[in-house]
């Protein structure tokens, strides 16, 4: 089998399919790349074969796959015969373990990167314009509201994972989304949510975490952006 | 079999669902909602079970399914045998059709909705800065791309559909995206893709997706509020 090959941006949603790929034994070669102004450099997108430029992106043999969700939707598909990490389909876990992969984006980083973007994207004349807290004020009411949501939901559940008692696809999808808002404050300052809290530490405390963190060398300080 | 229950929200991702529940000719009932002041009413999320009130919903049997991405795969892995909407994982289309079902949230609509929230977010200061236009100008750089790039795949592609000569979840998924940002307008005014419009109306020809629209009443006129 050709070993896996993972472009790794850092400060991105690479750390999930590091993680994934530790849970899954896979063996796999780490091609790393640094920020630049926060963003991917342009050898990111000339190596990796993402037409977007952006990650992360694995090779897999012939296949080039990319969109986090979908890499690891493909790698449960294949190197996961056991469902792990997405339960099979006559599970009742099934549907919940795939609405959190897609919520992950579809609710969570949608809400909170409009903050992101609209800060990256406002000119001077809107920053300066009285009402640019307002704005920042009211995107941040969709990111509560997720966050409530997300709390309510490890209230309910009796293990120690997003769904159920082992890691699935659920938390490598969304702990990242979590750990990013809340570590940027994306409409989040100045609150917390112990269940959130206390379920992200779990997650990062597991070995295949941070046997990931230590070969991706992942952080989400500095933007990603090499320390000087 | 227990019939499949869809709440389908006017002028939502809800008609994904419906092309899909046709295109597999799975039984389902519809429970329609118009939209109040254009968000969903307050009997959508009580009905339906949605924690957070979003559509589309569907129940089957005892399931609850949520996120439109995760309620495709749902009904793809029980009732599509075939493997017609999503490829089996040895299918070299496997991970293009994946990539999609992600994108179309992951890239376009993250990226256009970001444009729709600072609209509806921004108070009168921000509006009426001098800036608030450049902001938008600035939102729609990446909806730009993302729609550059979709035509360029679609140019690659021989067959009629996003990946191949027949509708798989990526065209369920990336043709409503595709079609509401162009239809709001949401950072492409002025511009047209010619392989984009092409493709969505061949996805909106096809006999299923217009039996979807006639069991629905799907449409993204008037905002999804009932007419006066």
């Amino acid at each position: 089998m050709a070993p896996i090959t993972l472009y790794f941006l850092q400060a991105s949603r690479s750390i999930r399919i590091a993680w994934l790929l530790e849970e899954l034994k896979i063996p796999y070669e780490t091609k790393f790349y640094w920020r630049e102004n926060n963003k991917a450099p342009p050898t990111f997108k000339t190596e990796s074969g993402s037409p977007l430029g952006k990650a992360p992106v694995i090779r897999d043999g012939d296949n080039i796959v990319y969109e986090s969700g979908a890499i690891v939707e493909y790698l449960a598909s294949k190197y996961d015969p056991d469902h792990r990490i997405i339960p099979a389909n006559d599970d009742p876990k099934y549907p919940d373990v795939l609405q959190w992969i897609h919520a992950a984006e579809g609710q969570i980083l949608l809400h909170a990167l409009s903050i992101t973007y609209a800060t990256w994207m406002s000119p001077p004349a809107v920053k300066e314009s009285g009402g640019f807290d307002k704005l920042l004020e009211n995107l941040s009411i969709n990111v509560v509201r997720d966050f409530d949501w997300l709390e309510g939901e490890l209230g309910k559940n009796s293990g120690d994972f997003l769904v159920g008692n082992t890691v699935t696809g659920a938390d490598i999808m969304t702990a990242f989304s979590a750990r990013f808002v809340l570590t940027r404050e994306l409409g989040t300052k100045g609150k917390t949510w112990s269940n959130v809290n206390k379920w992200l530490k779990k997650c990062e405390s597991t070995k295949t975490y941070q046997d990931a963190v230590k070969k991706t060398g992942h952080s989400l300080d500095n933007g990603g952006n090499k320390p000087q």
